[in-house]
């Protein structure tokens, strides 16, 4: 029996798209220039903000009638980089068996596109952007943004640059669910299918703990040095230590039971002080390779958007929220072992768009995968994708 | 009406015990200093320690035949102080509700006695007593400790200082369970009844990971300074972080919702990135409090007892180290909202010791009040210990 990883075993039922097999293309779009064709953005804060550039990946082709595009959202810590290999090197995109060739977002019909989320550290515009008035990383002076924030830049990239004014469908997972969700409440015409997968209507104070946890531990390494870490390219340990708390949260207690149990990893010092459980190798492995590659201001910035996602705020109940959805289908989709949005959130959006009529499928997902359901049961997400997405 | 704290209104229903009502005296045991009476303790781990030192309290009377004692096993943070205030401006001690007269550890007719563990920082000797080699603290050269070693020394304290060689009960919470747990494994005719409440037989890997982020914290932090931070007596950070981190274990997701909602402390300035959240305030307050009373090495290395802790690791199995048990009846107490020590883990505890056919009472409450329910709701768990204390 061959020893694979996780990811390597879905490799080999999903074997990744190469780059012509899905057509990919890898560009970026900056508006909110302060002209009069890209004024700035009003930011959700009442604050204008600019310029924006937007990394984004295209997989398929867009149609004449530029009316069979499908956007992604992407979660927290992802990137424009959904699907297939930039070049033979690189890594396979972060939710390439859902798309291509015959999988349930198919390249050979739709026009899918991605982008990096205002506030983030692959290519769009966030905190480790330089800032034209200063020349230097906005750091800390980057202003607060929100989930709409992030919706509103997504559709200019769309509008204007694409020149896509109806989509498919908005499909995303996690905080990518948020903007989903947020999608078809602010702009209810816009699309004809949703699907909001493993996300909540609201941060609940359980997550904006944890959350906070994240930034508190930013916050007092001195290495991060007030935001102004930039220079230095230092390891910052504090958020290694922010992503391990995430981890856990990413997981579930059966899936650490199953993954890691009590192993240890080094059995003959056990009493030890400084040997480690299995699990808390793992930790460390995922804390310190995430540092390498993400910038803690972007994870500050990101996680405070979280914060203060709730659909309802410019409503006077949930309810009255979500009936201001017009997508002709909404799918929603949570997982049993997910403790950072718990089912229950899903399954009360679920239960309030039924009583306002709207057509509504919800599907809670046995597993015990937890939170990171969305990024690895493609065997019981993909049909019910496939289904949703296709069916006409 | 009164807008009273949850501890206001606690102390409202149960009345702080005076410490003449309930003969409160407070003590230190010394011991394991080496000579042909007291040799050094042989720990777990092989290694040969001492001196130790044991900071006790003591509550209603040891009668003639030293026959009316119950052990008092105290959680990770706790200390000797159960029960009373030592004067009239001191802290109300920290299991109060459930001892003195007509409580159901009724000091009129048992002696109750408490040590605060090996390894803490409240009397007891932990890696902040000084080192009598080096005269200094020995901070991280205390040695690994375990939750047996906890035992042991309460054995010696009971026998060597009080004279007691059997006990009516031995009762504990938490880590308190679990040292009640080893006590009844370990010592199996020691005691008549055991008690343990919101515990477990083994750390799980979530809880691991839990305490490897805490201990992360900790030692990230510059000012730890590898653990010789106490001549300068800054405040922790990464300790504040630890607790927080702990505090979320503590509570769960329901208990957030109603204790903190989405409460913003400054609506006003809902977008400003320093603002927060209630939830994000009472973790600062929790975090920051520890940190002027905690030692942040007894922190290390009592989450490090706590991880391996694994009742059956000199057995085969789980059954076998339970089938060990004798007490002639034994009390498991678990929380549904308790996701750090889970029900489901004193189920499994609960259901081999019935087929071992061990006398043995399973009382699974509900309650929002997660993991701290056992130092929360006297209400539920006062009665079913009443009832199994002093039913005979």
């Amino acid at each position: 029996m061959k020893n694979l990883t996780g990811k390597q075993l879905r490799e080999e039922k999903f074997p990744p798209n190469l780059p012509e097999t899905i057509n990919l293309k890898h560009g970026k779009f900056t508006f909110a220039t302060g002209n009069s064709e890209f004024p700035l953005l009003k930011l959700e804060s009442g604050m204008k903000f600019g310029p924006i550039t937007l990394d984004y990946e295209t997989y398929g082709t867009l149609n004449k009638n530029k009316d069979n595009a499908i956007l992604i959202c992407h979660a927290l810590t992802g990137n424009s980089h959904v699907a297939g290999r930039l070049d033979k090197d690189s890594e396979t995109g972060w939710w390439d068996p859902i798309i291509g060739p015959g999988r349930p977002l198919d390249t050979n019909k739709y026009f899918i596109v991605c982008s990096n989320i205002l506030g983030g550290c692959s290519g769009s515009t966030g905190p480790n952007s330089i800032n034209p008035e200063t020349k230097e990383p906005y750091a800390m002076k980057f202003p607060t943004i929100t989930i709409k924030d992030m919706v509103e830049t997504q559709k200019i990239l769309l509008e204007k640059h694409f020149g896509i004014y109806h989509l498919k469908s908005v499909i995303g997972g996690s905080i990518g669910g948020m903007q989903a969700l947020q999608w078809g409440v602010t702009y209810p015409d816009f699309m004809d299918k949703l699907v909001v997968i493993a996300a909540t209507s609201k941060l609940s104070p359980q997550s904006i703990a944890f959350n906070k946890i994240g930034r508190h531990a930013i916050m007092i390494d001195p290495k991060w040095n007030g935001g102004n870490y930039y220079k230095e390219k230092r390891l910052l340990d504090g958020l290694a230590l922010a992503r391990m708390v995430a981890h856990i949260t990413y997981l579930s207690d059966e899936a650490m039971q199953i993954k890691f149990g009590r192993k240890h990893a080094n059995i003959t010092e056990y009493f030890d002080f400084d040997e480690k459980f299995e699990v808390e190798n793992y930790l460390d492995h995922q804390g310190y390779k995430f540092v390498k590659k993400f910038d803690a201001n972007s994870y500050l910035y990101l996680s405070k958007a979280m914060d203060l996602f709730d659909i309802s705020r410019d409503f006077n109940s949930l309810e009255d929220a979500l009936d201001n959805i017009k997508a002709k289908e909404i799918l929603i989709m949570s997982f049993t072992s997910d403790w950072l949005f718990p089912s229950y959130q899903s399954q009360e959006m679920s239960n309030i768009l039924k009583e306002k009529e709207k057509n509504v499928e919800y599907h809670e997902i046995n597993t015990y995968s937890g939170h990171d359901s969305f990024l690895i049961e493609y065997d019981k997400i993909n049909p019910i994708i496939d289904n949703f997405i296709n069916k006409d």
